[in-house]
């Protein structure tokens, strides 16, 4: 199993599906940065994990579809539309088949699964709850919402505190709770996602922690940063405006007691000790995931871990 | 004032407009054939009266936009979507933002104002009514809904009934009857389009009828048939399977005491007598609007039969 929130972690997603095979792969999704626009409910994480692994992602916008027209936000700029968050013509018929089916009243998981076979996606994507977690950004601007953060103001404000509307009342989607309790189970991998923004908002779902601790397979985790760098997105600079130190030894420390492994890029190996010393196992690679290969060998390289061990 | 369908009583709109200027020029536009598909408010004939008078319909079609895309069908193709009714690239912002407003609470009056604005049309477009009236058409497969009967089964059933549901309940936009009831109105101009599916539906809605014989201003339709045939649409069929004789006098007698004059095309002219015989003035001129020029000129036609009268 797969914690993934975007375009970092569909990259693993996709390097772990050739590896071990789709029907042998199940990814828990953020949805705390969906929300629904022009009346119509966006999934930025489902879409951007469906798209990479049905081989259609954008190659370099890490959202939306490869080969992509924008006609519709075009015309919608003409009629003084709000037009800050990008809709693509193809991608269009996702969101407005999407909220079709919600509105019909099937849970987003079911909705997922409908989507996923559309697109002929091997691999179980399942959102992290049918119910509705929205993540909730306190700025020195205020409070926004994560798009309002993240599109319409480029991740400029200086973010002081998140928090994720509605995880109290929310429920893992029932095929979480059903994998995590299997003994057949083989690893959980979160993957080199935002830790504040991707998979916070995953294990702030009520009864998600307590049933990844329970379960019997070993949490491995994906550092995100490399050299105390981000790959893309804001992550970096959200740690350090929360005096989080900028360190793969820090995302690690920050998953605390759920880890079992941590795996960390080879430029930051001098950490390793640091990590080690906390009693979880630790080991180094190259994480940088440039080419269909390095999504593969990162994939290989942690499967290897899991048994015997570190 | 001006009672249109779409595509045949649009070209009679955009003459008038030409000819009165935009700020002379109200046109009561058909509703009954608005449905909701894919979870979006379409309203075919408010967005050929819009898309015609902005200068941007499509030519030939008859509906839609000229120079559009249609990325987002193939998309919603290749999802197993819905695709016998055709939205365009471009058009889908129309159809947004409007479902967007009336989601939003605001009434579809006040929704057609805003996007004739966007637009920049200049005559006041207004729907027959702010409620829901809808178009049900008994045929020899059973009752379909309008989109149903036209669209999808491209009105190959043969017809029995047709009805209007909800126009008990459903009133005049309140700009209507004040229309109506001001005496500077000129003239009531039922357009050439189809009287069953087009114009029936505008005169069902509740108090519309009264309205328009209260109303000092004379009523004059023109015939939307040409030597017993539709120029395009499937009135004269209509007609045919529901007896009543495929005849510009059949037209004239279906509106009956509603009417003050009728205008029939020159081909038509022996019909003059039987029309005239009922009490209703008759004059006779090109009705077929191949072109801009000869919009204006069965505008002008109309126009300068209204006083002294014809």
């Amino acid at each position: 199993m797969a914690l993934s929130g975007g375009v970092g972690g569909a990259k693993l997603v996709a390097g772990l599906a050739d590896v071990l095979g789709p029907d042998q792969l199940s990814v828990v999704t953020n949805t705390a940065d969906d929300f629904t626009h022009l009346g119509l409910h966006i999934s930025p994480d489902l879409d951007t994990v469906i798209y990479t692994l049905a081989g259609v992602a954008d190659p370099d916008k890490g959202w939306g579809l490869a080969d992509e027209s924008w006609h519709f936000m075009q015309a919608l700029a003409r009629l003084d539309g709000e037009t800050w968050f990008n809709l693509g013509d193809r991608d269009l018929a996702t969101h407005i088949l999407r909220t079709q089916m919600l509105a019909g009243g099937m849970p987003l998981g079911a909705v997922t699964a409908a989507l996923s076979e559309k697109f002929g996606v091997g691999p179980t994507i399942l959102p992290m709850s049918d119910d509705p977690v929205r993540t909730m950004v306190t700025t020195d601007m205020g409070e926004l919402s994560f798009q309002q953060y993240f599109v319409r103001e480029q991740c400029r404000p200086k973010v002081r505190r998140i928090r994720f509307e509605g995880c109290e009342a929310a429920r893992p989607v029932p095929e979480i709770l059903a994998l995590l309790a299997d003994p057949d189970l083989a690893a959980i991998v979160i993957c080199p996602s935002n830790p504040l923004l991707s998979i916070d908002p995953i294990l702030s779902v009520a009864g998600m922690r307590g049933a990844l601790k329970a379960a019997a397979a070993p949490v491995i985790a994906v550092s995100p940063l490399i050299g105390g760098k981000a790959v893309k997105g804001p992550t970096a600079k959200m740690m350090q405006e929360l005096d989080i130190p900028v360190t793969a030894a820090a995302v690690a420390a920050h998953y605390g007691d759920l880890l079992d492994g941590f795996v960390l890029d080879t430029v930051d190996a001098a950490s390793e000790g640091e990590i080690a010393a906390t009693g979880t196992a630790v080991s180094t690679t190259n994480t940088l995931m440039t080419s269909r290969e390095a999504k593969q060998d990162l994939a290989r390289h942690i499967l290897e871990r899991i048994n015997p061990g570190f």
